[in-house]
């Protein structure tokens, strides 16, 4: 029972590169802002974590209700009755689906199932915090390439892949940016990306794209054997609370991924809404056309304000509400003494925006009345 | 853009360790066993998953009813409610708790975020299968000390601690032996192991502890900076299928399991199914004596059986079905043709045994008829 290596002591526990992880920072609960502004939970608007304004549909409802009976049960660890679902929805056999809790659980479980420390991982500046986390959390190298016009630089990307590379995230829609990229950008990348580098589309608001938009990814997922696309529940089907993704990829990446997987990862309530959701193709619709009406009625206000922002593609809106690096803490805290709850994106060194989730219309009505105060 | 290092095909992608591993083999569903075997879901008895036979109580029933209405919103990434009502049971502040999916969520937290690849922990042969798989998923080094009748032998364990030892995995009671470690050799342990490796005291079946076995784990977490105690409502509490569990440990050991968890790793039903639960200690004892009572119907009956079988604090009793290799895997498929599920050991490296989950009476009663007839 020798004693060596780290000591004991302050900072003694853990590998330096998960000390030096800066935690995610969620958007701020309704009941947190409630408390810190001595505000009425009831008249606080919260547009700050992209989730669906319509709530969870209430075909999914009626799942849970049901689902309640068994509660005292472990989940079913392989899914089945959901992959039965959503391999009849994508034509692909049971072993070609992964189970997450939430999409960033398929983000985790592939950065650890596929990158060793000191191997390297590639995606964009200004792309989902979770990349960087999943990065760091491993010891991995971050190579992080520059966006273009605040999206993805493909071509920069497929350049920047190292020898040492072994993952690479793509997300499409972008979050925190909003920014979409053609399928057939996609495709000429998946083309160029070597055999052994897995790339990741991560399509967490796939759901929302127009008509003329909207690919077949899992196309893609047949013909190239280092692609997984990650959807998930949370944003259109509007089941954040229960927590639900999923990834789909041939069976050799699904195998790697189910390794690690935590068996029970995935709640039962969560599978049963899933399924629901899933089904209930007229509540996607409905917040599908929610979202467009209210998109137009954000960006016609920033219009109307002079506020430069970026074309989204996604539920929420990214608006620059300043021209000093203070501008988005500053209009952040104004929004919030209003209780209107929105997303600042320092942490993605775009301090002088906010990120905006679509609301319903009236909670778009009462971000732009107190955004409009923030700014006067 | 280098091609180089490994190459594309059949077994390309992921890590030497990762693709080395054999995933967790869950209990079955009830539904895959109906499926499989012809049987009717109804008639079907399921002892496999150390569940609590009462289910989710009915206070829990009515947290979740209310949840519903915020599904469609992330979780509080901060459990701020339930972390609350926890402080003021342990008498800790909430910087000491960590909410995880599952405590499986909080013992591979504890891996990820304490152990870098190629450093060992330690834990004992014969205990829980997610010691070994966290292990394995971080590339470290498993350091498996044999067992003392099938239970923890501490003086071994503190012996086999090695210079690159950064955890150490106890469980109390054990899973799945059921074996218990009084207060005083816990304690003499945790005086023994170097203060820069974190001993992680998993005990999710504590709750079962007879009162004269009980002690104060909460208390040793003030004493003791490199211990992280783990807990689950999972098994007594009945929430298994919502997936909830929670580790207390010093704020510094806290601070990094939360730099890398997931930030809405714990859904919003189990929160608040969690702070119902909690707070119902009638349900918790009512669980506990059926717990009792059942183990003495099954003991007793292994006894007029002349089957060994292992002394339980836990809600399972793991008993010898046979003395040859092919004992534990031929009764158990003649328990599940007669559409009973009970969990086979194999994987834990005792094929002559069976693991129980404890019933309730009628559920014991067709166990022990089932398992009469398939021993005859």
């Amino acid at each position: 029972m020798a004693e060596q290596g780290k000591q004991g002591g302050a900072t003694g526990f853990g590998p330096d590169y998960v000390r030096a992880i800066s935690p995610y920072v969620a958007g701020k609960p309704i009941a947190e802002v409630a408390r810190e502004f001595g505000l009425d939970e009831a008249g606080i608007v919260k547009l700050a974590s992209n989730e669906n304004p319509l709530g969870m549909p209430e075909s999914a409802r009626l799942a849970v209700a049901e689902a309640v009976a068994e509660l005292g049960r472990y989940p079913d660890a392989n899914g089945f009755a959901l992959k039965g679902a959503l391999s009849a929805r994508f034509g692909v056999p049971a072993d070609w689906l992964t189970l997450g809790n939430g999409s960033n659980d398929i983000l985790e479980l592939a950065a650890h199932a596929l990158v060793e420390p000191g191997q390297s991982i590639v995606y964009a500046e200004y792309s989902f915090a979770v990349y960087a986390l999943a990065t760091q959390e491993i010891g991995a190298r971050a190579i992080e390439v520059p966006a273009r016009d605040y999206g993805h630089d493909l071509d920069a990307m497929a350049a920047a892949i190292a020898p040492d590379t072994r993952l690479v995230f793509i997300a499409n829609p972008n979050n925190p940016t909003g920014t979409f990229l053609p399928a057939a950008q996609i495709e000429a990348f998946l083309q160029r990306v070597p055999r052994h580098v897995v790339v990741v589309l991560d399509e967490a608001y796939n759901e929302y794209l127009d008509a003329d938009q909207q690919y077949d990814a899992i196309a893609w997922v047949r013909r190239y054997p280092n692609l997984m696309v990650s959807r998930t529940f949370s944003k259109a089907y509007g089941l954040a609370g229960l927590r639900i993704g999923y990834a789909v990829a041939q069976p050799e990446l699904t195998d790697l991924l189910n390794r690690i997987r935590q068996p029970f990862n995935v709640n039962s309530v969560a599978q049963a809404a899933a399924i629901a959701a899933l089904a209930d193709a007229d509540f996607l619709r409905r917040s599908a056309q929610l979202n467009r009406s209210g998109k137009r009625q954000l960006t016609e206000a920033f219009e109307r304000l002079g506020l430069e922002y970026v074309q989204s593609s996604g539920n929420f809106v990214l608006v620059r509400v300043g021209d000093d690096d203070g501008a988005g803490a500053r209009v952040n805290l104004a929004l919030l003494k209003q209780g209107v709850i929105v997303r600042p994106v320092g942490n993605y060194n775009l301090p002088r925006w906010l990120r905006v989730t679509i609301g319903l219309p009236e909670e778009n009505a009462a971000f732009i009345a107190a955004l409009e105060r923030a700014l006067a």
